[in-house]
């Protein structure tokens, strides 16, 4: 794929200049929109050609069987996968009878354009039809922040040489066919098809309403749209309305001069629900369509740009010196608040509402990607993921009992509660969720201070999951606590002894556990928490085993990982990867081969476990070890590349991360964009040349600027204050804009006290010289340069 | 399940006394008759009440999807599972228009009798029918050792009070309705509905002739069957014949009054090709039907009792001072036999050809419990067992490549050489399977001195086994060669470095390659290898590293294994059995708990690699470890508990290990018999109490008896020669029987040398005392007395 020459360079939007039917999948991810509950992939009006068409509702899934060539005790018989529910979004054109379709006539001009700041997706099409009629047609679309329930349309059509006689037919529909999946790659989420059972339909003026069910999970949903057709004065047009169980339809017909447009809005509302009734359903999303009426077609557009200014204000980033990693840093950025901003109580998908990817699951991704992001520039979307993640306790509490284990053993991937790992070596074993987890929590609780939240929520979490590490661990002949036979991040290894990252973070966890029942202890006592209990956990957390390799310097990533066969990469061609597609399981688990950042990982997310000596030597160790086949790993690699003092490679690696897909580096944006690598592309900025940490409770920075850039400039929220940090790669300037409020913080090492209203600039120290880790072979970071 | 006390206790006979409905599945494999090519399940003659309805081809299989909640790189897509083909044993009974059915009427007697001499299966039964009539009924069933492709019945039947008109339906039925799974046991295998589509059908005379194919796997089969019907004279017999796509009917219909008999002998022959014609298969059966007639009854029975008489002759162990016992074991050499006896050039499945357990496949077990046992009383046997696995060859080197390895990498588990294991880490991972075969190679190979079997199929198995460990483990810093991520015999730990019997028996494998290659210079250079190649199988050899535990003295299972923390057994119950039913893999792999003797069986088979008091710790330490959830394991532990003087324990496991089906210690036996673990009920005797090694090509041996057994007497065949030890556990006597040979061999480390015809007596030296081990928790050797 080389999507990255269909978008042009711009600081505030993403924009596509002439459509690109070869990536159209691609192009439909980028340009999805979403507010965390509804999700509309960028999908063109008419709705064909498509890539992939997709609307998706948080939560509203289909269960599905998962089948084992040989099963086993505790494996999850039913999996989870997220459908393309009812589609609001087409707007059918007809011009002289001739439908309008880009494959057909000749498009004379088409842009799209995503609007960071506006919040809209526009598009401007000019085209001839076969009949040699001419109209210019343009739509904006958008996913609203402040009305949860609601998408809007606005559609314009005019003719550009002669009168022209138009038809507007604005649908829903269900059920839509689906293309087969275009990949075996089993990361590709499977396809259901139909599976929507309908349950009512109704049609009154303008208005349409298709109800339905899943059919197995039974997750009730109801779509609606209203319409208002606008016709130049003089301008007859005629309505028709049709509805029928899986589709309904408004249609408009009016006979246009050059010059003339017919303007249709169209409002959509969705609402689900697996308890509520149908009349309620039904209720539920005509009050959502009253309320968008009432607000209208510009009111949408100006709160949207509002909720949007307010969000740029506090976490914008601003990068000085690459246009292109400026554009991308906040494409991402805006991709992130849209996966979460508006969930309320509901999973951020791995690939948040913007295609099928994972089958729409929620990985630790979330807490340890996303949630970091959002922690720091929309706490409330970030609270809003672990009230979810509480919410499943119950079902977490019960995955434990069924492994044998104490507390609760939270879900590889799910997006009800449940496990839905088909593969437990990478799945149930990969126990590191649990602490990644309890890491948000904290980091929650550190950045925000929310009581409420820690006393309850927090306090639950934190207590389940370190009842889970005690259970899991066990000391051996020496007094040290062993986790033993679990999977950390890399895939590429699993089912390993003393994880390093694992080991570490449940550290972190049981320390916090023990701490937060300290603090709460009418909380812990009515949570069964005894001094004994937490006695242990300090215990735990104290003895837990680091293994280190005295030999080479540095910590293996398990037990026994260095010593270990390293993979012949010099044998290895670029269509060898990604490895798994083409190597077995059993080869790369016995091999050093790191798919992911994982002892990496563990020296950006526990820092304060490492020496300084340590994370240079280990970086260089395991930065030639690792492929990259995850997404999930350069916004790591970049981070930890900075610390080390490779800036240049903390640049490269930034860029790969922040571009993943925009240049669609994974040949996988199709099924949906990469959430966790957008949120860290603003870890590569904010972590990696802000140096921004949070390991103690005292927020520490150490900017530092790889020469490609010229400055760096990034807001926060920590504590309801707003911090923004600006360096230009020699000072750092530090300035908190709320009144009347001090922060202390550390700037490289340095502790100071940071008064509103006082920018605070500080020299940035030089950086260590030290030569360039090298990566294996032929997976040197990939030149985003090179295809743009 | 309580089997036990169906059957009477004789030495050279089972014997259920009166039927037991509550174990029909169990005597059906206790019964089941088998020469290696066919296997027919000891079903009831009228065909119900049964069990489980099987008649079975050696390599009749269908395919079907091997499917995956999560595929993976080189998961297999197929599997194959043995296939209930037509059924030939079907007989039915009217008398006076009531179908003769034991669940109906009054079963005044019945009795079953496997004769391990005769070969037969016999049946007497005295029934009253609702209607009050009374009939006795007579039946032996045979499967022939020396007609390959011929089973035959004789069954009589007469009044014993009135007159009476009786009907005989004799039968084939083609595609027998099965009955569901009994079990969510994922070992019990699938069952296939109507595998076989019909392909032609005839009838000539009294002669039934049915031709089918398997949908998928195209194996082609045809069943034919023959019937000669006499009547006392003067009883006037009608006969009556029909067939259909899948069934066939001979009918004879006489009236006999009390004291005559109506007498039907069946003939039946199957055949089977992939690649023959209809009409070759169908002169095929038709020839052997002729070739049966021709011998008659009498004559199959006769030529069956010679053939086992030379067996006995050779090869009988006789066990004074436990009748159980006695029996148990020559139940057991009789179906290893029947196993294997005409495979010629076809697998041994885990449950020969008794049943459907583990879909027919063939394991690990078959080289290295079944053919050790073959290797030394059936020879041939174990040849054609090896020259199957060197046919499959092709298959197994294509797997390698999949792998990313060089040489052979043999399937997990399989009928016809593909892989069809659909968990890697307890099936590709396993690659000792590879050592496995070398082992048996080189076992036969000193056992027979074939030189045309070592210089052809020999050289290459080692060749090519010899490949895959060097491309599997590699040099480590210390210059110790690893093998990593592989799954050992115990099936409750999976893909761990360096496990000791995996590393001991790839050191064998390399040894005997490089060894085989300098003795066959031509065939070496003909695969390929080259003196470079040979100097590296050795250092790899040489090199090998095994790991081993200082401080507590014993080799860890694999690396790392005993720093695990070790299963609590003590809040385990025995519902809680077999654990992997009831807890997950990833905390069975995670603790030390094992499935089945792992390093117990390193010592067992590669005992020259282990010190006396290495053997004594180590035997001491897994005993507490080690819980028994495999067929597998007892009789391994029985003989390393001899060795190491453990002669009450070794008793114990011998009993439980040879009355596994006898007794149905499992619970399985329904779905078949578990050959391995009749082999090793053998091995318990000759290698457990007999003491017979053969680590160096000097058998040796170390008779011992443990106080229960007042005598052991056992014969092998040894290079062509047949030996029997004999001992009272006091002394033992070696007699070499044949003319003019002589024999060295070893007794209790004396090497000594065997005239023919001169025995030869030898002291047994006095055990040396020590503390019995312990089991875990509740899993101490069963009392095999405790229900009989």
């Amino acid at each position: 794929m080389t999507a990255q020459i269909a978008f042009t360079v711009d600081p505030w939007c993403v924009r596509e200049p002439e459509l690109r039917l070869d990536v159209l999948g691609t192009t439909e991810s980028v340009f999805a929109l979403s507010n965390g509950h509804i999700g509309v992939r960028g999908n063109l009006d008419e709705g064909e050609p498509h890539g992939l068409p997709g609307t998706y509702l948080n939560s509203v899934y289909e269960r599905r069987p998962l089948p084992y060539a040989e099963g086993g005790y505790g494996y999850p018989e039913s999996g989870q996968t997220i459908i393309n529910v009812t589609n609001g979004k087409l707007v059918r054109l007809l011009v002289d009878d001739e439908p309008f379709d880009v494959r057909y006539g000749t498009l004379l001009r088409h842009e799209r354009k995503l609007d960071l700041r506006a919040g809209t997706l526009e598009r401007v099409a000019e085209w001839r039809s076969p009949a040699d009629q001419e109209v210019r047609i343009t739509s904006t679309r958008l996913v609203s922040f402040t009305h949860r329930s609601v998408m809007a349309i606005l559609y314009e059509v005019e003719p550009l040489k002669h009168a022209a006689r138009v038809v507007l037919q604005s649908e829903l529909v269900a059920n839509e066919q689906l293309p087969m999946p275009a990949s075996t790659d089993p990361r590709v989420a499977a396809v259901l098809e139909s599976p929507l059972a309908p349950l009512e339909h109704d049609r009154d003026g303008n208005r349409l309403t298709l109800i339905h069910e899943t059919r197995r999970s039974g997750r009730r949903m109801a779509a609606a749209a209203d319409h208002l057709i606008e016709a130049p004065e003089g301008v007859k047009t005629s309505m028709e309305t049709a509805v029928q169980e899986n589709w309904g339809r408004v249609t408009a017909t009016a006979t246009l001069q050059p010059g003339q447009k017919l303007r249709l809005v169209k409002f959509v509302s969705y609402g689900w629900s697996s308890e509520r009734s149908v009349p309620a359903l039904r209720d539920q999303v005509a009050a959502a369509l009253t309320g968008a009426r009432h607000t209208g077609w510009d009111g949408l557009v100006a709160e949207q740009r509002a909720y949007l200014d307010d969000f740029w204000a506090g976490a914008d980033v601003e990068v000085d010196g690459d246009p292109d990693l400026q554009q991308a840093v906040r494409f991402a950025l805006f991709h992130v608040l849209q996966a979460g901003a508006r969930g309320e109580g509901r999973p951020i998908a791995a690939k948040g509402l913007t295609g099928p990817g994972y089958d729409g699951h929620c990985f630790w991704d979330t807490e340890t990607f996303v949630l970091p992001v959002l922690i720091h520039t929309a706490p409330d979307a970030a609270k809003d993921v672990l009230r979810w993640r509480h919410s499943t306790l119950p079902k977490a509490r019960a995955r434990a009992r069924t492994l044998g284990l104490e507390g609760a053993a939270f879900p590889w991937r799910t997006i009800n509660g449940d496990e839905c790992s088909g593969y437990w070596p990478a799945g149930t074993a990969a126990f590191h969720v649990n602490a990644d987890i309890a890491d948000a929590v904290i980091r929650y609780r550190d950045a925000v201070r929310d009581e409420e939240f820690d006393r309850t929520v927090g306090t639950e979490l934190l207590v389940e999951t370190a009842r889970l590490w005690r259970s899991l661990g066990a000391y051996d002949r020496a007094g040290k606590f062993r986790i033993d036979g679990v999977t950390g991040p890399d895939e590429y290894s699993a089912v390993a002894d003393n994880n390093v990252y694992t080991n570490l973070m449940a550290q972190r966890n049981l320390r916090a556990a023990a701490a937060v029942c300290r603090r709460y202890t009418d909380e812990a006592t009515a949570l069964g928490v005894t001094g004994k209990e937490t006695t242990a956990w300090r215990e735990c957390a104290d003895s837990m085993y680091i293994p280190f390799d005295e030999k080479l310097g540095v910590h293996p990533q398990s037990e026994g990982f260095t010593d270990h066969a390293v993979l012949d990469f010099e044998s290895l061609t670029d269509a060898d990867y990604p490895l798994m597609l083409h190597m077995p399981y059993v080869q790369l688990y016995r091999l050093q081969v790191v798919k992911q950042a994982d002892l990496v990982l563990a020296m950006q997310l526990r820092g304060d476990a490492f020496t300084a000596e340590q994370k240079a030597a280990n970086f260089a160790y395991y930065e030639k070890l690792t492929v990259r086949d995850s997404s999930l790993s350069a916004c790591t690699q970049a981070v930890m590349a900075a610390e080390t003092g490779h800036l240049g490679l903390a640049y490269d690696y930034a860029c790969e991360a922040a571009l993943m897909d925009l240049h669609d580096v994974t040949g996988t944006t199709l099924n949906g964009l990469h959430m966790a690598s957008l949120a860290g592309a603003w870890s590569t900025m904010v972590g990696g040349f802000g140096g921004m940490r949070d390991h103690s409770g005292t927020l520490s920075f150490a900017p530092r600027l790889p020469p490609e850039l010229k400055r760096l400039s990034f807001g926060i929220t920590h504590r309801g204050l707003r911090l923004r940090v600006e360096t230009d790669g020699a000072e750092a300037t530090y300035t908190l804009t709320d009144d009347a409020s001090t922060l202390d913080l550390l700037h490289h090492g340095q502790r100071v006290t940071l008064v509103a209203g006082e920018p605070m600039t500080l020299p940035v120290p030089p950086t260590p010289a030290r030569p360039r880790p090298q990566q294996p072979h032929g997976r040197q970071p990939r030149d985003m340069r090179a295809g743009s």
